[in-house]
């Protein structure tokens, strides 16, 4: 076949959430706002590198009848544009899809969170789910991504070739598995990139689900030319796995797996944040009004934690680290406020609600144990208020991010660029940002409440050149290594492959 | 140093139980009695083909006194003779040892048990356990050891070389991780092996537990000359976490590790039973009476467990799974029963207390659900009756064994020697017996429900002829790889790397 360089190449970007959320205003009218969450954010980062189709689910009535046309949309908003061609899987079939297979199935393997010895257990119900949900909505994200690559609506020989070779699709995350086999086939020139946002575990971990199951995970991350992860360990892992489960071939040193004939790479890209925006969105006057309101109210030290309210994030363990601190040293009562800014997440899963309900019994148990008449320990605020956050970020002394497991986390990033305290930077080891930034804060590991107790103790007596030292480096990591860097070094290695194999 | 070869050296084991157990009776006369446990039975194998003095923990205060007299004692029992020498400590210490860190700790760790978004905690209890418990006992283990070693009550000097020479010593199992390399460091020319009984998970869940401890666990069993497993699987995931914990050089091809300018060998040799001794056993008048009245009241199918009361041992999967297999095929209701027979295990320690009641309960449910007017299908007997379990192996029709994970399962392996139907093996694939056993047996993932309702049926469905063919397979593996094979296998590679070191 005839190589096509990356610069004759057309987009299409394939994530279960869409940039923009259509919606149907209380009057029928059709509105438009952003999507939420990171992805969103670092994958418009992408198109406004290289244009083109964003491939989504359609989450809402206005979206479904978007996706009956069967053909991308135009949509400006905030001074971008966006093509956007929506899938629409009946709410059954998505509710298979996603709130059972990806979340909590695939979301608790990969961030080691079953309680093996209870959970899970694959009855019919779940293996249902895979094959009437998550088969099947990937299946209809295939679809469109064909369609897409042969030329969407303008149809086959219109221009663009059928068999994709003037395509490069970039798949997102766990919910799309088995979509870049399934375009390999149809498409066989397209070239296939799919990033997993998520940590990979290792191969004992991926038993846990059946072997079809696993395997077709495998098989479909492997239908693409580049899988990537955030960091080196997440690869070793995935490559370790592709020998371990598949009895593959794999080159730990190079980063290949030879698979069907072809060489896969697989390859660490740490995500990133673009801190110019960050730092635009924080000279806002609502995050203005929300640190006045801070600082009005703020005690001698300020710890903060932001995150969403999710299992992996080790919400309590926190918390109970707080409590041995206040126990340990006394001295620090009524001195500090730990400000926790927890976003409500995924509130249909039964294993999210129990959470939350945890979440807020230990708060209450360190605000009696240890609140007097007017100083409450822990301030918790489950909310979803990004000026709010802003603020916090300025301000805090200390920023506690102690997750289980985390693709990334991308508050340890934020926080050190607007952070005007040389805060100190309490890191879990085992956030895929310690590759980057363990050696500039005080790693932790996560089920060491001993261990967080000291780190909290340590940050708040840190002595201040030494604060200063640690803040500045954060800050020179996270500059040098922008969301910008991150979306060049993946099209570097994609122009790289596509030369490789022309 | 001058070599000396296997022949020229004297045997000292270490295990935290001994062969045997002396307490007093109620008139204050010391008795003696046979140890409990599967480790009793195969170390005493070891010691009938080569004598020497077994270390062991004081459990009794028979047993305290005889530890404070600082020599091993001869005891003689059943026809065999042992050399016991007692290590007598504390009360607090011994429970920071056995019910903290070994139980749960370590084992949740090993079978991958820990319900991370919950547990562990790693407070100051744990690491006081660790410090005061687990770090204390084995440092006295290790003085008796070397105290042996050198010679024991006969003193250094007295003929055996004061730097270990001559000796060979077999440590066992997760409770005496940090034995050897006191051992070596006192005694540099020791022979020193190691048997890990149970499971060895992968690097990312061994950094559930802080730095320091982990890397004493890898550190200490790197102090020995060989380091030994059941199955190929544990020896490489024990080789990969050097390389990823401690980043040693390692050779997975050869199975050795370069540490400290020496090569560790790390080997497998899955462990088995010894055919004659068990169906001397099951010849017994006990065991024939427990037969008859198995049969007298036996339906047209037996189906059979027998386990330690162990979270790892996945029992209340097994019955949802009976539950499920009677919604699916109710045409065998009132036709089998099955059998469940479960030693009481750790009563001392919370998790297994919730275990027991959580089994009972399921046992309830079930039985309520498909029982009839004269018909429970579920027998559940918590007893520790060795002649019932000889009798139910000689007449099951199937027997499961369903295991999160074991690191090898001697039910497996004991259930097809005496059984006489040409029962069915249902066999956890993460049961170390799956690597010698799962072409012949129905494989099953211990998570899929769906999947042990499937096997339980096939099972019962099967062919005469194909049940006979497996049957007669397991049999023939078993018998040709009896526990006599495993104690050779071990001592041809110590006398070889004695060899090649000479």
């Amino acid at each position: 076949m005839e190589g096509v360089g990356l610069a004759q190449r057309r987009l299409v970007v394939a994530a279960n959430r869409g940039p923009v959320s259509f919606h149907d205003d209380p009057s029928g009218e059709p509105v438009v706002t952003r999507g939420p969450g990171g992805l969103v954010t670092v994958l418009t980062e992408v198109l406004r590198h290289y244009r083109g189709t964003w491939v989504a689910a359609a989450l809402s009535d206005a979206e479904r009848r978007l996706a009956a046309e069967e053909r991308a949309v135009e949509v400006a908003l905030d001074g971008e544009e966006y093509r956007v061609r929506y899938v629409a899987p009946s709410p059954e079939a998505y509710h298979k899809y996603y709130n059972i297979v990806s979340n909590p199935m695939l979301w608790f393997i990969q961030h080691y969170l079953w309680d093996l010895g209870r959970h899970p257990d694959i009855r019919a119900e779940e293996m249902d789910a895979w094959h009437a949900g998550y088969v099947v909505v990937n299946g209809q994200f295939a679809a469109a991504v064909i369609d897409e690559v042969r030329g969407g609506a303008a149809g086959p020989g219109s221009g663009p070739s059928g068999d994709g070779r003037d395509a490069v699709v970039l798949l997102h995350d766990y919910q799309l598995y088995l979509v870049a086999a399934d375009v390999r086939a149809a498409c066989p020139g397209a070239f296939l990139h799919q990033f997993i946002h998520i940590p990979w575990p290792q191969s004992d971990y991926w038993r846990v689900l059946p072997t079809q199951i696993r395997e077709a995970v495998f098989r479909g991350l492997l239908g693409n030319d580049v899988v990537a992860f955030h960091t080196r360990h997440y690869v070793s892992n995935f490559l370790r796995g592709c020998a371990d489960l598949l009895d593959l071939e794999v080159d730990e040193a190079r980063g290949v797996v030879r698979y069907d004939g072809r060489e896969v790479w697989v390859r660490a890209y740490p995500v990133s944040i673009d801190p110019a925006s960050l730092r635009d969105a924080a000279g806002s006057s609502r995050a203005h009004v929300a640190e006045l309101e801070l600082v009005r109210r703020r005690r001698e030290y300020l710890l903060l934690r932001v995150d969403r309210l999710d299992l992996s994030k080790n919400i309590i363990r926190g918390f109970v680290a707080l409590d041995r601190f206040l126990e340990l040293h006394p001295e620090f009562k009524e001195r500090l406020t730990f400000l926790a800014l927890l976003q409500p997440s995924r509130e249909d899963v039964e294993e999210y609600v129990t959470y939350r309900e945890r979440v807020e019994r230990i708060v209450a148990d360190v605000n009696t144990r240890h609140g007097t008449t007017d100083w409450m320990p822990i301030d918790l605020r489950i909310q979803d208020d990004f000026p709010v956050t802003l603020a916090a970020y300025a301000q805090y002394d200390v920023l506690l991010v102690n997750a289980i497991s985390d693709g990334m986390n991308l508050v340890a990033k934020e926080g050190p660029i607007l952070n005007r305290h040389d805060g100190v930077l309490v890191l879990s080891e085992y956030a895929g940002a310690f590759e980057e930034l363990g050696a500039f804060s005080l790693g932790v590991n996560p089920f060491d409440i001993e261990g967080q107790a000291e780190a909290l103790h340590r940050a708040l007596t840190m002595p201040a050149d030494e604060r200063a030292d640690r803040a500045g480096m954060l800050r020179r990591v996270v500059e040098e290594n922008s969301v910008e860097k991150w979306v060049q070094a993946q099209f570097t290695d994609i122009a790289a492959k596509l030369d490789a194999e022309g």
